[in-house]
């Protein structure tokens, strides 16, 4: 419970045990999951436009800010993110080549 | 060093620092923030439709993937990790909609 | 018929009424809306990167892109560009202030 | 000039030439590319997601949003909707296939 991810997801979880209406995370989780998803996709885009800028400081508040909207739509979701980082060690405990060329063919990629 | 991310993190410094032809993520640092932020978009978009799907294992795996490229990127960037738990811990400590507020108004939104 | 989105959007509609094994449109089409979705998101990220880029030929390029992707998304979702276009005149005949004051409110925004 | 792109496409430019202190165009126009792109990118993934939802109407006006935003951010980088046009046209008189498969190769796809 010593890390910020952790800290932050025991918040989440406890909005959702018990919804505060002066809460944002609350909003967000009645709002449900196609607004939660609205928000991480502007949360990315607005990290997308920071890395390529100069403001190392806005990228680092951007990707918090798109963690933070990813917790509460996993959250929303019931998927643990310990989940995710059970998929994390697994996938990158080699070579990020070999896991990539492991995946399902796309269909609709160039051919 | 026990958590996930941080072995990713780590992984990632090491791929830095001592690139591998054979490695996808020494392939993306190698190709710049441009093509890593295109990467970073298009898992954003597939983490959004997993969670609009049924699919809780495909979320879980587009989240991490979604992480992936975050924890890519920043390295890229020179921006470390732990400004963006410092960040986590500071607007979410109180409420979010107390720091929501707090932020600088978008001239281009809604009047 | 003399409009190059009109003739986009006939070639798009004669590759939905008999598909056509070589033809990109129909594996699209095939394939559905959360995969034309996601072609779709990925174009808006390569069309966000080159308008913060220098490549004005490469922002027309991803335009030209992400467009194509959106007619078929309509077409995989039946919904005719003739809508769109009369939106677009309701929507823009008048100033667009007054237009997104008029929408409704989002109750996850920043209060 | 019939068509609803044309006008609103001059509807952008008169904006362009002649700044309206109550147009939402100037307010965007003036904010610059970064502001504008990120616009686009929220107005795609409301695209993505109402594409995967049941509400048609709701995709014809997320369309036309994303379509109106684009065409700003195409005035704000000087690129002419014509030259969209064209390479339309030049993409997709033949199969779309034939012209991803001529597409330059991504070092950073899936080996």
């Amino acid at each position: 419970m010593s890390d910020a991810l952790d800290r932050l997801i025991a918040t989440i979880k406890s909005r959702a045990a018990a919804p505060d209406p002066s809460s944002y995370t609350s909003a967000l989780l009645q709002a449900g999951p196609p607004r939660i998803a609205k928000k991480l996709g502007e949360e990315a885009v607005e990290t997308i436009i920071a890395a390529l800028g100069d403001d190392k400081a806005a990228l680092a508040g951007e990707t918090a800010d798109l963690i933070y909207h990813l917790l509460v739509l996993l959250e929303a979701r019931g998927v643990s993110f310990d989940e995710v980082r059970a998929i994390l060690d697994q996938r990158h405990g080699t070579s990020g080549l070999v896991e990539k060329a492991a995946r399902p063919h796309d269909p609709t990629s160039a051919p």
